[in-house]
């Protein structure tokens, strides 16, 4: 029977922060890689992280902190990295280590720029990793929602399903229910796409259409994603399962979610720029626009939500004028 | 080249104004049935339907009211049915004139009661008009955006398509966009189902589940919903369609839905009875569920949703414990 070892995440953010919780709450410890070695001297001091999830209360005693990721590595067997994916290929840069022999999980949702390869992709592809020791963690989850113990489901993806049950033991709880699935690529695209189509809903929201085309929108992202998906990674699948129609929903329909708002405000007539320092952060949907417009030159499936984002967020070409030929295409 | 000839709209609540006003722009007349004189009197002075949807002004010299079904019946050629389903079968009762010869289009949400019949299906049995005169109207669509004149999309079902056409020459406009199915039932039956999965989505609400766990329910409550589908009329369809999984969607996901509105009062523990007095009117999903308990009675199909807001609605079993055991069969 496989087992996950000593389990590492890399990242600080808020889902990295409700992953972290989710699995110490069964270890009783875990190493946790921050870049930022203030971060981790607050976080050690307040018994939370200071920048995200404030909520999420840690006994730091079973916490193993290192801004060096290089100790982290070598130390631990299972690695989870939740690093937004334009940050990916910069943390991996100071690596020393071989990740050959590790469990590698990521919880990542988007495309590494340049190389436009989802995560798993690259970790197989740059570090050798082989796929039957590469996994991902799918939604639907705000990790708000997980922080405050509400009842979340997510699904572990991994070719090796052995290994992917075995991970779901350090995730399973009276509030986290699990599932396994062997459809690594698949949910990693999703989880990339729903942030898309999370612009989208955005920027119509701006535009002030309401909730009756917000439900055509959705019908027809779902279609979207189903195209892209059979024709990327063509297996049996039902694509009303939580982990992608699910993801889509509490993306989409979210106030909360980052790239909604994001899309929101350029739908209000912000320019990209200004809503970016107007945010304070950068949404990831944003950068896997661009990601997902690349991959789609050479695949050539019919993705008109994401012909549109394209257009609007690289193109400059006006969301009104933009989104009015969308609904032509909907059915 | 079929003609919908004179269109009459019967029922007088919102979505009965809103396809009233729809319809008016384009041919200039309708007849409309109205149960209360009163109504009609204020109507005609007001210039609007006085008790609902009062934005959506008329110029009342194009509307012949009247409360006389049978005046409306005979002097028009299509005739659109709005009422609530548990009211349907008194308005016909007055009945005096064949329907044979009429298009006969529905546009309520529910199964005849004891009859448990979609409507089109009522109509053909108990009335004798032919399938190929029977069509109905799917959203996803509330009437306070549409009359709002906010983009929406309408599919018109009829197995003659070709009638089902004609007829959305009288719905398209600017902010509405109009499609054909000959999916009759297909559609009639998932417009019941879904304020069956909104008072559900209501209920999960009320208990304080969140974002993450509706996005599970919606996800399973579209499977239910294909799957009772594919069991009662298995033909060729595509649930994602904006008519199924809109419809859906955009019921599940709204705050203004009668039917979510009521679940959440469950979930809060109100009993029905006083969930009803205190919203002063009942929720037609209330209804709807239990005529689709005893048509799934000998369908025998797994609905497990269904079954929890049966046992909820009319079995008084604690909502707590109910969608608990509800969550472990989710996927």
């Amino acid at each position: 029977m496989f087992n996950v070892g000593k389990v590492a995440i890399i990242g600080g953010g808020s889902w990295a922060t409700a992953i972290a919780k989710i699995v110490v709450t069964h270890t009783h410890h875990i190493g946790w890689y921050m870049r930022r070695e203030d971060r981790i001297e607050d976080f050690r001091r307040l018994g939370h992280n200071p920048a995200y999830l404030a909520s999420a209360r840690f006994d730091v005693d079973e916490i193993f902190f290192s801004s060096d990721i290089n100790r982290i590595v070598q130390a631990y067997d299972t690695l989870v990295y939740v690093t937004p994916s334009p940050y990916l290929k910069n943390h991996l840069k100071k690596l020393k280590t071989g990740l050959r022999e590790k469990f590698v999980v990521t919880a990542i949702k988007g495309v590494v720029p340049e190389e436009n390869l989802v995560c798993s992709e690259y970790f197989h592809q740059v570090f050798d990793v082989p796929y039957e020791n590469l996994a991902c963690i799918g939604g639907p989850s705000h990790a708000e929602e997980v922080a405050l113990e509400r009842l979340s489901y997510l699904t572990v993806g991994c070719k090796d399903l052995e290994k992917a049950c075995a991970f779901t033991d350090v995730l399973t709880s009276d509030f986290i229910k699990t599932k396994t699935s062997s459809d690594v690529v698949g949910i990693e695209y999703s989880s990339v796409l729903k942030n898309v189509y999370a612009i989208a809903a955005g920027i119509c929201n701006g535009l002030k259409y309401g909730d009756n085309f917000q439900a055509v929108l959705m019908s027809n992202a779902v279609q979207e994603m189903n195209r892209f998906l059979t024709a990327v990674y063509p297996i049996e699948r039902n694509i009303y399962d939580s982990v992608y129609l699910g993801d889509l929903l509490v993306t989409g329909y979210s106030n909360f979610s980052r790239n909604r708002t994001f899309g929101t405000m350029i739908g209000k007539g912000y320019s990209v720029k200004s809503a970016q320092i107007e945010m304070e952060m950068i949404a990831e949907g944003y950068f896997g626009t661009k990601c997902m417009k690349e991959i789609n030159r050479h695949m050539h499936v019919n993705m008109p939500i994401l012909d549109a984002v394209y257009n609007i967020l690289y193109e400059r070409i006006n969301p009104q004028i933009e989104i009015k030929l969308l609904t032509d295409s909907f059915r």
